[in-house]
């Protein structure tokens, strides 16, 4: 009997042709493995065999392996060669339910923005903090809990947030929150329960932010912004601000003391609210990274903080301190009950206090900064036209590119299979804003195997 | 230098009299250890001698360390003695932040509906299927995902609803959500979008369904309860309904079949949609649970299942299965993102597939039933006037009593530190039933070392 990789090459499908070749390749032995072609466990033939079958290189092949070993269809171990994962792999989001439907393609590489490098998720370090999370847990802790969230979260958080980001808070104005969206929900409803009609937000920012406001009946109206960052003299009529003080989103430049000062300024003169989304704020590289603005007034600054960026969306695990009225109208309307999960909140409690968060931010920051350094030197080389700009901070950077360019860019981009966003999408509609050509290139998202592809494919679209 | 514990029984400032002792014991120890006179590792004096510096019974003693050792504030092992909790132990919810406050008293026994037996969930099985989801687990689980929740434990139930409860679904017509309240917060939502503007309820059942329906804009009214159980015949004017067929929360009967034909035909004729709340379905102890509502008519009738009950309420994980255009609407609500933890979906999801699930609530129907039969006895045998009601199922019985008698039992069980919650808190304010006074006693709530003593309270309290 035939291997039952033997009519591989012949089963897939694959115009071993043009620059799309390896997404094709991904995509059929993806197929292949869902719709249960390619059964676990079976064993692949080697990349040199296949490509000689499919008559194309053998790197494409190698590539394609890899991808799908990230995404775990397939694994691979020294001296058992690649096989199809044991487990079931249920189809990804938005794929289609039936068995043999073509997966929509997926980009080959991916540097849109949003997402921290999910394979260096410190997936043992946390099993541990979830072991002993939950070996010491009181058994109250399983039930319905405080709508603040479980307290030894909220009492590490306390610890933390002082310590490396300047906040002044204690574990009662903290409330957990399911990610940032979340966050900036409740806070909405609770402004317009308040009377408030108007939030000023930057005029470079997410406008899911401005659906999510939008949905609790609220507008935003955009804030200038200039060399020094958002000007926040034009809030006259807002009831609150949301602002990225540390790093603006996108454009990468923290706000000028002077800002700092009138937001606070403004809070105490109007009794409006400041909300600062921290999102990336553990990621400084070439120096301590500002201190919350929260620190300045913490009855006007309501601090935001995620582990979305730091360890990973899927936690969906975020924070929010608040001045303590503000907590408990906060705490109302998420129900009063907790709505995490309790055991990720012992968790990263156990994580924050065991020093293991510490130490993943540490080496993350290492890598990143690897990155982002890596991604300056090859803009600078390869493509003199285009310019990092803003500070060495985060997962991101703004990259400035000849006017005019931006869309045939992004276009460019999106043939070869790699992902890529423009500033143009990150821009308010209401914007008074000149437009600027960029790319907002989120470096934190492709594995490291993929990371030199990812740079080498942003390159080739680059005006040279 | 003395011990620490020498002067123990004098810092305790117990009065060693009355029917409190236990609890005041109890809450003093507490406060000792929260405030830090007792440190953590500190070696606790035996309970006899103890009992002897405080003048009082020994049982006394043994019975408050054993309650602080269920929650957490210390430890007993064979040979090393009782011990202050190694690990810092922050106060539960509800109690006041500072150092030195009393805290609030607990009840000394817990008979309220509502929870599990927390101390009987399965922390070594999860913990084995946690690290097994999260090993296997490709990275881009680890991302924002699908609205609907992970595709691997949408899977799972689909698989496990069919056999178990007679759901027909496939994964697509499922959304994960945060709990019941979360599901029916959701469905709020899109039923008022739809237009819909009341939502008929059962007589009886919890007030806080009402409170979240209210938030969405949606009056609820009550539909008449007899014999049969809930009559679906004077909803003409609603635009859905919202019911327990399987075990009426909190009467304790199971929706008679011509009432489940009346229901379907209710939602074909009008359009209406049925919620079916199946929060215990698990639980039936005398043969196979009536199968879902939902399989008469999946396009009409919306199935909620919880792992609040069969798991703990802590996990915030419970689950909608849909007609499918509904499904993309509350994926919509829900915000377009997943706002559930993935690590507890996935974990949740191995749990199913591995069979741990079906061995866990083999075992945990087990012990509730031992536990419901020794109620029924208890109370035949030392309370005649007070009778227990509905099917041998779930976490909870209806325990009637004479006449005009409520309200003191309920009472006289909080002055002997016995939590206990009467039928007229779970009547739909607007019900035209005839008052029926008996207690909702959930058995699942304490701990087995506690269930006893929370079972002698109880008759205490009962007319003899």
């Amino acid at each position: 009997m035939a291997e039952p990789w033997a009519t591989l090459g012949i089963d897939l499908h694959v115009e071993p042709t043009g620059p799309g070749l390896r997404r094709g390749l991904t995509d059929a032995l993806r197929d292949a493995v869902r719709s249960g072609r390619l059964a676990p466990g079976t064993r692949l033939p080697s990349s040199r065999a296949l490509a000689a079958d499919l008559g194309i290189a053998r790197n494409t092949v190698a590539d394609a392996y890899a991808d799908l070993v990230a995404e775990g269809w397939l694994t691979a171990r020294q001296g058992s060669g690649t096989r199809v994962a044991a487990r079931e792999v249920v189809p990804p989001p938005g794929t289609a339910p039936h068995p043999h439907p073509r997966a929509p393609a997926r980009p080959a590489y991916d540097l849109r923005p949003g997402s921290p490098d999910l394979a260096s998720f410190p997936r043992a370090a946390w099993l541990k903090a979830a072991r002993r999370a939950l070996t010491t847990a009181p058994h109250h802790a399983l039930d319905y809990g405080d709508p603040r969230g479980r307290p030894e979260l909220r009492a590490a958080l306390a610890g933390y947030l002082s310590r490396a980001r300047g906040v002044r808070t204690d574990p009662e104005r903290i409330v957990v929150c399911a990610g940032f969206a979340h966050g900036l929900k409740l806070l909405g409803t609770v402004l317009r329960a308040r009377g408030a009609r108007t939030v000023a937000v930057e005029s470079y920012g997410l406008d899911v932010h401005g659906r999510i406001l939008a949905a609790s009946g609220l507008d935003t109206a955009p804030l200038p912004f200039d060399r020094l960052g958002t000007d926040p003299g034009a809030a006259s009529g807002a009831d609150a601000l949301l602002l990225t003080p540390a790093h603006q989103f996108p454009m990468g430049v923290p706000l000028h003391r002077d800002r700092r000062t009138a937001l606070v300024d403004w809070a105490r003169r109007t009794g409006g609210l400041v909300l600062e989304d921290d999102y990336d704020g553990e990621f400084r590289y070439d120096r301590q990274p500002v201190g919350a603005l929260q620190g300045l007034d913490p009855d006007r600054v309501v601090h935001l903080g995620t582990a979305s960026k730091s360890l990973a969306p899927g936690l969906r695990l975020a924070w929010m301190v608040l001045p303590p009225r503000l907590a408990e109208e906060v705490a109302a309307a998420k129900g009063g009950v907790d709505t995490c999960g309790v055991l990720d909140q012992l968790t990263l409690a156990e994580f924050l206090t065991s020093g293991a968060y510490d130490r993943h931010v540490r080496a993350a920051r290492l890598r990143y900064r690897r990155r982002r350094d890596a991604l300056v030197a090859a803009v600078t080389a390869r493509a003199p036209q285009a310019r990092v700009t803003g500070i060495a901070a985060g997962l991101h950077v703004l990259l400035r590119l000849p006017a005019g360019t931006e869309q045939s860019v992004v276009q460019a981009a999106h043939w070869r299979g790699l992902a890529l966003h423009g500033l143009a999408r990150y821009t308010h509609p209401a914007a008074r804003a000149e437009p600027v050509d960029a790319l907002v290139v989120g470096y934190g998202t492709p594995p490291d195997h993929a990371w030199s592809g990812a740079l080498d494919a942003l390159c080739a679209v680059l005006p040279g």
